[in-house]
């Protein structure tokens, strides 16, 4: 059972990837003395710890070109020798099965996890440093081919596991970065982190009061707080928190479909009529998913269409319901879009809600990117009319910057989520408890087990208070402002649609110079088809800044910038655009 | 905007809930170094690991009698004047908008996430201590109305932020404690905890390989090994990691429907025959929840009868088909289940699968809490047959202790998944990228963005072994043999069924003295039935152990006793006795 060194087959980089943040000049008087009184690896902690305090910090870490080597053996992973004792009580000599529940497991245990932790510090405050890579991007095959990542019988040494740690994050993308902006969830709050540290400590399950008491209330207190905001009287109505937006969505389609013809629910999609779902253009795709899943069928779903900044047109819905309705079909879902996932547009709530209201349709806010600007007392307008929806989701984890995952589906009518989906498992929620069962809120869940994303978003808004998320979110909707009106009128950029955005969605091309004169308008479409995609594989190669970019409908590859990022400036979108320039000047 | 004490209307356990984890005797010269090495919150927390190191650790913390009070301003938290620094420096005086990515907010977010780690801890060392309680129980409207739940406007101090996290967990139930028994999922691994922690700060989406390339490439090393040790050629197949079992079993219903009338994804329901789906009368609740949702009906779930050991019996599953297609109905789905969740029953998959061939219906094994016996030689055998199954559901975060969530669906079928749920949308699975897209495997999923489930199972494999994995479980086994040895010949016990369990389910009543001679037949059962409620009761006051209960069929409620914690031994076997005799013998 040699402990053999992780992702060791590779080239230079391979062995000891995070060593390159240690610095050399550790006091070592100190460092000596917390060794001397704690053996093992909390004196190394301690004198890492030194080192991150008093260099680290200020000088920033060259990920890209240091030669990296295995730590020598004799030293205690500060890369020289200060006598820390971790050599001769090292990690190579214990494995998973000294820790606790072992017996006197306890300082065994508390020494690995603290050196988890100061891997993981160190990585925390190298990721906000912008001169960092945001990924050290290596193809699949590569990756796979080079390393050893083999599960096997036998178990390996404790050491083998904190080098795979730092292996594990040293090919990790950066999501803290400042200049990561690829997806609609980026940044990483430090609160939040903290309370998703200790929601792993719980390790426990959200079913039951009984197993999760705070948690459980903490999720009524808190849906309670988000229905305040949606706008719905006392902040009644129900809700809860779920695996993602996908599934928020597909929870509402659910309910909608319920509320109209219960005996679904034992009878089946062949007792009722043929449905109706509607959705815009631009919806996101999980729409489509959950009314496949749900034996609705993709095809029941009516795209409705989009005007030119990519909101619902009202009277275009008008006119689908009407025509499902000739064709028999029963219109029972619509689901009207805050903050689209690439033009970032606001379907109108209200014009939409009138007519749900006309037909008596289910009307959903998909508000999993855009909800969050109910935070803001700037841009809660672009919602108005959410407060007539029956249901709405909103993910916190996408522009409140909450860790993954983070999805709250809310429901404005109590009780239809336990009528829906309950099964009444006796095993699990036995009615002859000694506590109130109204808080054993499982049976109304999709699933049976469910992890427990509720309390970073709770401690979160505890650290920040309502106005500390508007800030975030006005912030991030001022520099995507800055954004548009730098690239608005700039040589060599293009606006996918025009006038201010509304969320923090910048759709723009970037043309390179040798394109930006092609008169052959086929020729120049397929070329600029093809500049957006290179530049982003360049940039993941040099690992400077991500972001995304797609076609939609018939327009070629654009870029997508969006800003959800806490962490990103005025200076960071400068810099996004004169890497886009630096990246893409030649082709 | 100043700090006040959460939970602070309480009584005497407000304040301060984790005080009593703090030792008084600290050797001070060393804390006032360190704390003038440190300044701000890293001396206190120096500090606070000495007291843990050199005390806490060898002296059983009592939670339930000390009386608890606010630290006094001027200590740090040690509850004693020490000097550390922290007061003036402290908590009190910092926000959450002072942690990165604030300038110059490297230290106080290093001393912030270490102080929180302090207390996560101290809170595991407690956990394993058999002298604390598993839970500091609180009936739900004393806990909501006693303390401060409120999310307001304005920030909180991080003073405030830690006393939240304190509390938090002094309320929590102890998923680590050596005698929590409550769910099939208990105990707290840490090498899987420190893997959490790690997915915590990477903060990721499974969605493509772009943003987790080494998450991605895990989930693939892992799910090809699980398909190896099912029994699949080369471990070829397919599969997800998904969020919890419930939903697992939804995607097998999905992919078993999607298979036999692919025309389902864009026609739904309406356009194919009605189904029929099959599962024994012991099953989980999920296969009628996934019927419901996917539209075809709980009432098309179809209940198995099953033998006094609660195993399906196949000779009824053969008839129930036959009824089923004469009256019209497609069989398309039986779920055989390795390990319900009462019983712990296997059902005997080979007969099963000789049936689902016969009749051309997908073969699904919900194994979510039996599955992992296939890590043991010795007792893989009760799953003879399951690499003749269609798909697979397989929790480690039940048996192998993984932390949750970690639930897998394994598919025999290559391509399927990806087929039945696939929606091309090309904003984030463009066709044009610089990698094998192969690797993005977010589209065959359910969901859009994915919890990063992998790194922690990946990791204790590794770190294990599936020879330490084998040995867990093997262990968890003899426990549970100890325990039916115990009792089953022992005064006031009478088993659910006979013979010994095939998994760690072990279920019984247990009659008090008063009961043992009522010769009504009915008046003993409808007191034996109110038994189990009161000693659970009783149990989760005094804080001492928790066990499930339930009826089931017929049969009035007992107890069912699983053991999947590794930090359980004889002694706690015992102790659970001795204390529902203790709790239930004045009945």
């Amino acid at each position: 059972m040699a402990s053999h060194g992780f992702w060791s087959l590779g080239g230079q980089n391979a062995g000891n990837p995070n060593a390159g943040s240690q610095s050399p000049s550790t006091p070592r008087a100190w460092c000596q003395a917390a060794a001397q009184k704690f053996p093992g690896g909390l004196g190394s902690k301690l004198c890492a710890l030194l080192n991150v305090g008093e260099e680290a910090v200020d000088k920033p870490v060259d990920t890209s070109t240091k030669q990296e080597e295995e730590t020598p053996a004799e030293t205690c992973g500060c890369n020289k020798p200060c006598n820390c004792s971790k050599a001769t009580t090292g990690f190579s000599e214990l494995y998973s099965t000294d820790l606790l529940p072992a017996l006197d497991g306890d300082m065994k245990t508390m020494t690995f996890l603290q050196e988890v932790v100061d891997i993981l510090l160190s990585y925390i405050v190298e990721s906000f440093d912008r001169s960092t890579k945001v990924i050290d991007f290596h193809y699949p095959n590569e990756l796979l081919q080079r390393n050893n990542w083999e599960l096997s019988d036998e178990p390996e040494s404790l050491d083998d596991i904190l080098v795979s740690c730092r292996a594990t994050l040293k090919y990790a993308i950066k999501t803290a970065h400042p200049r990561y902006f690829n997806q609609l969830s980026t940044g990483l709050d430090m609160v939040g982190l903290a309370a998703d540290w200790l929601t792993s400590t719980a390790n426990t399950n959200m079913f039951t009061y009984e197993v999760a008491p705070v948690f459980v209330l903490l999720e009524y207190v808190t849906l309670k707080k988000m229905r305040e905001i949606i706008g719905w009287s006392d902040g009644r109505g129900d809700g809860i928190f779920s695996p993602g937006g996908a599934i928020s969505n597909m929870y509402a389609m659910l309910l909608a479909r319920f509320k109209m013809f219960p005996e679904v629910k034992e009878k089946g999609m062949s007792s009722i009529p043929k449905l109706a779902a509607f959705t815009s253009e631009h919806s996101h795709f999980s729409i489509k998913k959950g009314a496949a899943a749900l034996g609705i069928g993709t095809e029941s779903v009516i795209c409705i269409k989009v005007d030119e900044r990519g909101k619902m047109i009202p009277s275009d819905l008008e006119k689908k319901i009407l025509e499902a309705k000739q064709k028999g079909l029963v219109p029972f879902f619509v689901s009207a879009t805050a903050g689209t996932t690439v033009y970032g547009a606001f379907d109108p709530l209200i014009a939409i809600s009138d007519i749900c209201k006309k037909y008596d349709v289910w009307m959903h806010v998909d508000g999993a990117w855009g909800g969050s600007l109910l935070m803001s007392r700037k841009h809660r307008w672009k919602l108005n009319g959410v407060e007539r929806a029956n249901s709405m989701t909103w993910n916190p984890h996408k522009m409140m910057a909450v860790p993954l995952q983070c999805s709250a589906l809310l429901v404005r009518e109590e009780g239809l989520m336990q009528n829906c989906n309950q099964m009444h498992a006796v095993y699990l929620f036995q009615q002859d408890k000694h506590y109130d069962l109204g808080y054993d809120t499982g049976d109304k869940a999709l699933q049976c087990g469910r992890h427990v994303d509720i309390f970073k978003l709770w401690l979160m808004w505890r650290a920040k208070g309502t106005i500390g998320f508007e800030a975030q979110i006005d912030k991030c909707l001022e520099l995507s402002e800055y954004l548009y009106n730098k690239i608005k009128d700039r040589e060599g950029y293009e606006m996918v649609f025009d006038g201010k955005p509304q969320h923090t969605n910048v759709c723009f091309w970037y043309l390179p110079p040798s394109l930006r004169y092609v008169e052959d308008k086929v020729e120049k479409q397929k070329r600029l088809h093809k500049v957006a995609p290179v530049i982003k594989a360049r940039m993941m190669e040099y690992g400077t800044t991500m972001v995304s970019y797609q076609p939609q409908g018939d327009k070629v590859n654009f870029f997508r910038m969006v800003i959800s990022n806490p962490a990103a400036t005025f200076e960071d979108i400068d810099f996004l655009i004169e890497e886009i320039e630096r990246l893409g000047q030649d082709l």
